[in-house]
């Protein structure tokens, strides 16, 4: 199946000289959002996962449904502030100054094979504070998949030594 | 299957004098997130629907495995800013102040039976501007599904006249 045309491409946003790559079109078609999500949902069958991880709020969107089909959990990554328990924290570095992102202290067990699911991969500064919390709590990343991969960002270097799955390259 | 024993109960957050239930267990347990979708699916079939629309972010956690279930669409609900093409939009009061929601312009085809998912009712604001957004588009609004009902918050009063089902009652 071709997923691509259910991509819809934004010129100029969120600023000028960026092209958005909108995941709605695809989550708007049953049979479309139904086969990505079987799609990385086989990738997770052979690399036995354990538990899915997926930053908000996009990652919910592919990585919830796969955690479902395989009837496995799924633990949020979030922007401080957001998760009521403990947390553990990691700083990413985006083109104008540091972010950070979070998730529960509890999310992963020591030993857990994790795969981390994600929209879209592009300089890989989300995916990178993802793997470092989730080797913090002892968890394996035994995988990453992402719906999109920009070309050209690099963000193949921040999960160097990673597999990692992905269903559509555009142009970055 | 009792799935209130899967809800982390946070006393004082976000603030002193709240009670925030937590659902992060239950996303962590394979099992439990399975049932609690596959109850919603069930009545999603049970009302004929066609659509899954769902506030961010936790509304997607639940909304969406249950549009792959069904093997159909998702439409997210999202703050205004974050979605990338033309938009249609619905105020809410909160406890201070007015907040803005957000849907693209044709998450709905006209005549498109509903059903909204989220994780809590509570004052039942999200829910009221999503039906909002929902019948402008000219959708049916078939149903309502929330994980927790909040109990003595007057949600049921924002969405009277529709069809609700809820997997857990907490005290609001």
């Amino acid at each position: 199946m071709d997923l691509t045309k259910y991509i819809a491409s934004i010129e100029n946003y969120p600023k000028e000289g960026i092209t958005f790559r909108d995941i709605s079109p695809l989550m708007a078609d049953g049979k479309a959002y139904n086969y990505a999500v079987r799609e990385i949902a086989q990738y997770a069958c052979d690399h036995d996962i354990d538990m899915i991880v997926g930053p908000e709020a996009r990652g919910f969107i592919i990585g919830c449904p796969v955690a479902v089909e395989l009837g496995i959990g799924f633990a949020p990554v979030r922007k401080p502030g957001k998760l009521p328990r403990e947390v553990i924290s990691a700083d990413y570095e985006k083109e104008y100054g540091v972010d950070t992102l979070t998730m529960h202290a509890d999310a992963i067990k020591p030993g857990q094979r994790v795969l981390i699911v994600d929209d879209l991969l592009a300089t890989g500064g989300t995916v990178k504070a993802t793997i470092e919390m989730i080797e913090k709590l002892g968890g394996i990343v035994a995988g990453c998949a992402f719906l999109i991969e920009l070309d050209g960002l690099d963000g193949r270097k921040a999960i160097e030594g990673y597999d990692c799955k992905v269903l559509m390259n555009f142009p970055g």
